[in-house]
């Protein structure tokens, strides 16, 4: 999927709403699991009936996959299939290595499984992260500055220059994608640094993860994160999937999808 | 297996070889693919054949399974069933995300595969490692300073207190773990500042990438690397597992392994 579809996207149904699907088969409701072959897929199919006409993208968290064994992949597979088009697919796998490495993943994620973008890890540096490029349409979402309480640990250290190593992270992988092929991981959690990132990237869309269960501010992230073509993808995984455990679990992913919206609407003239 | 276990072996059979498993769907012979259903999985199983006696550990690179989809991950399982209990067992998937998603790929790696230990990558921080943790006789194996160029765009920046970026990941890791049950990865190509790194973790072993293919200094590697309970794993993967691409193969990848053990061993007393 190229920008101009998913900004329009974003226009068209007034959501720039990421459905997370951390689908964890110790939470999936007990009727899928006695009456289904593949639970997993089965749980993401009536999540996603209940989503698709109320998010922009699907991501996909690859750990609650292949904890699974080959059956998680195939789940993943399934899963993916039934997503509609012209909805924005994100295989959340935070891959990086040295390039003859770094080129497998990209055929896996991209080849393999057709997604539209992966997450990748940015620490072992350009030649690990060059290898995702050069495929049409899709896109590398580089971790910036995350979500979690861990962030402080590197990402926000000071380099000589004053500069947090994020910061380094960002402006150095600028120079090897542009806002049309690239995103970058910016915690809602991190809304007072938000600003200074778009101090760097004006353009680029940011992948927000931390609404919900991790407690990040949606006010402040839109008002500092916002560009002029929307530039968020804001993503809740568990706040939606899990916001019900009863047979009624989907209805209830739905209604959360739309309550978050509505959120964001408050917020943001589309 | 435990530190003890290791060492007990490495000193048994005089290596500290690790040989990489990067197996290459486009790198193997043609008989093997025409011959059989799960080509991957023979042509490791006369690699290991013909490597066991000869290294203490293998190196599983995750991505060359993963791109095969499902079926990468049964060829993963069978080869990994294959190797003897007393080698240890190197999931090199650099993996690394919130705690809740860390905690899967701990259960992937460590229940579901069995894995010896897994390697990670410390961007997101302490609480994305923290979940590998707490099994018992697992190994996590954290990126430090890496083999590769880009090694030089984050890992070696420096930061206000002089310190470069990987040290700081090294002096902060070894908060969480200790040498019974935390590696770091340095590349061999690095050999300047191994020296460095063994000021900081005297004691750890370090898993070793570089020689071979990537042109890392064997000699200045050992000379600055080695402890007194070896504290190292020397990994080869290209140069040893396609020394050969004609049906003897197998054969050609156990005399690679057994010159550079031989090299090894100029400059090692066991």
């Amino acid at each position: 999927m190229n920008r101009k579809e998913l900004i329009n996207k974003i226009q068209e149904i007034h959501s720039m709403l990421c459905v997370g699907l951390d689908t964890d088969i110790n939470r999936i409701p007990q009727f899928l699991k006695d009456n289904y072959d593949d639970p997993i897929f089965e749980f993401n199919k009536r999540i996603i009936e209940h989503t698709k006409d109320k998010c922009v993208a699907y991501k996909f968290n690859i750990a609650f996959y292949e904890s699974m064994g080959p059956k998680g992949w195939v789940s993943l597979e399934r899963s993916l299939a039934i997503i509609p088009d012209d909805i924005f697919t994100i295989a959340d796998a935070k891959r990086g290595d040295i390039g003859n490495t770094s080129k497998l993943y990209a055929r896996t994620f991209f080849e393999t499984y057709n997604f539209d973008s992966i997450t990748v890890s940015p620490y072992m540096g350009s030649d690990s992260l060059e290898p995702f490029y050069g495929y049409d349409d899709k896109w590398v979402i580089i971790l910036g500055l995350t979500s979690n309480k861990g962030s402080q640990d590197f990402q926000m250290q000071k380099l000589q220059d004053g500069r947090e190593v994020y910061k380094k992270v960002i402006e150095r992988c600028v120079d090897f994608g542009d806002q049309t092929n690239t995103m970058f991981v910016v915690g809602a959690t991190q809304a007072d640094y938000i600003k200074e990132v778009r101090s760097i990237i004006p353009d680029h869309f940011l992948l927000m993860p931390g609404i919900g269960k991790q407690g990040g501010d949606l006010k402040s992230s839109l008002e500092f994160g916002l560009n002029e073509d929307y530039g968020l993808l804001i993503n809740s995984s568990r706040g939606i999937i899990y916001s019900d455990s009863s047979a009624q679990f989907d209805k209830s992913a739905g209604l959360s999808a739309q309550k978050l919206n509505d959120s964001i609407r408050d917020h943001v003239s589309f």
